[in-house]
């Protein structure tokens, strides 16, 4: 059998089904018994990330290490991780384990340097924003990060909450509402840095604007998937 | 955490995603932490069951068997299994667990018998067709098959593989056309009895006519998942 991707997902559900759909789509198969195998552990009751992060509310590391051992138990050699707020604890869970763990974050940050991006602005889980997981980074790499204000924040997350709780339209009202003020200041480019924003946007046609996470890190591991040299 | 659904997935693994979108779509929730945990496996390198049915090729079984052991050691509470073909073993998979496993043939019937629904037609892997899997126990209750000609199942199961080999508008010009002749034929309801079917028709208006085996094992799925009375 070829090498297996395990999903530490479930933060969101629908972020692990996309990205899911997203590993399909990136593998070049003619049939069923030439994709890559996956196993993804989707259990949507970790404490949420950005309560924990910015109100010091109930940490979900516990809760990610139990999914990454399930994940190490049945066979995974690679594991993806599709919350981007969860990476505030990504060298806690790389530390615990033997098993290759990608860096959704590195990955995606390796890109906007590698082409060439001078701004970016950051669409994230306040958590995300807080804790300086993506400027952290990109200011390293002398990548200018605009952040949304702090209004702006507010409308962001609550998209991400709307779409969590099955309110798409009012999800894609809210984020498209701060993407044109946002616009209109002269931003290049805007990450997709939390794992709902790729499905909050989906029916936008045009997406050269914007640099989904999600597709960044499937596609290492896609990379990693179908080679044979990584194993 | 609430009780966990496994899903032995793989066939296809667009079938696995689907299957994870209605969960999702099928549970009532207003944050992540109160969608019902899901474990995947899905490793689409099992030999093709149509093939292992009609020509005798290599069976499935065995590989079943050991994605349904790591759902089991991973703390799967019900499993369910997203292929209408694969339930040609599901009573050898059945009796090898003392897990909870849904029989999506068996649901789907279910559902068609209660609805008082008296002639469907079966759009099906031609494995799943030559079988029986669905004539055999609809006939018992009285439900009039129609059954594809020969041509017309050559056209379904070319639709079928040309999807799983990514030619999705390839799939949906056949499936359609099939489809459009059994309408005429006065077919009162179609079963979409192969898991690739209702994503090849998702860009169909309406779907009255259509019985969605998929969406019938989910609901169920769900329904257990988020009882308090089966754990």
């Amino acid at each position: 059998m070829k090498k297996i991707i395990g999903i530490l997902g479930g933060m969101g559900p629908a972020a692990t089904v996309d990205a899911m759909e997203k590993i399909i789509k990136n593998t070049p198969a003619n049939s069923d018994q030439e994709h890559i195998p996956v196993i993804a552990v989707s259990f949507p009751d970790i404490p949420d990330r950005t309560t924990s992060i910015i109100a010091g509310g109930e940490s979900p590391l516990n809760h990610m290490l139990a999914a990454l051992r399930i994940l190490e138990a049945a066979g995974a050699q690679c594991i993806i991780m599709p919350c981007n707020t969860a990476h505030y604890w990504y060298e806690e869970l790389k530390a615990s384990t033997k098993t290759n763990f990608l860096n959704m974050i590195d990955i995606t940050c390796n890109k906007i340097v590698n082409e060439g991006i001078n701004n970016v602005a950051i669409l994230a889980t306040t958590g995300t924003i807080k804790a300086g997981i993506y400027q952290n980074k990109l200011e390293k790499e002398n990548v200018k990060c605009v952040i949304p204000d702090e209004f702006q924040q507010g409308f962001v997350m609550e998209s991400i909450l709307a779409y969590k709780s099955g309110d798409d339209e009012r999800a894609y009202q809210l984020m498209g509402n701060v993407i044109v003020q946002l616009k209109n200041t002269g931003v290049e480019k805007f990450i997709m840095g939390c794992t709902e924003i790729p499905i909050i946007l989906k029916r936008e046609g045009n997406m050269d604007r914007y640099i989904d996470a999600t597709e960044e890190l499937v596609r290492s591991a896609v990379e990693w998937g179908c080679s044979d040299e990584n194993g």
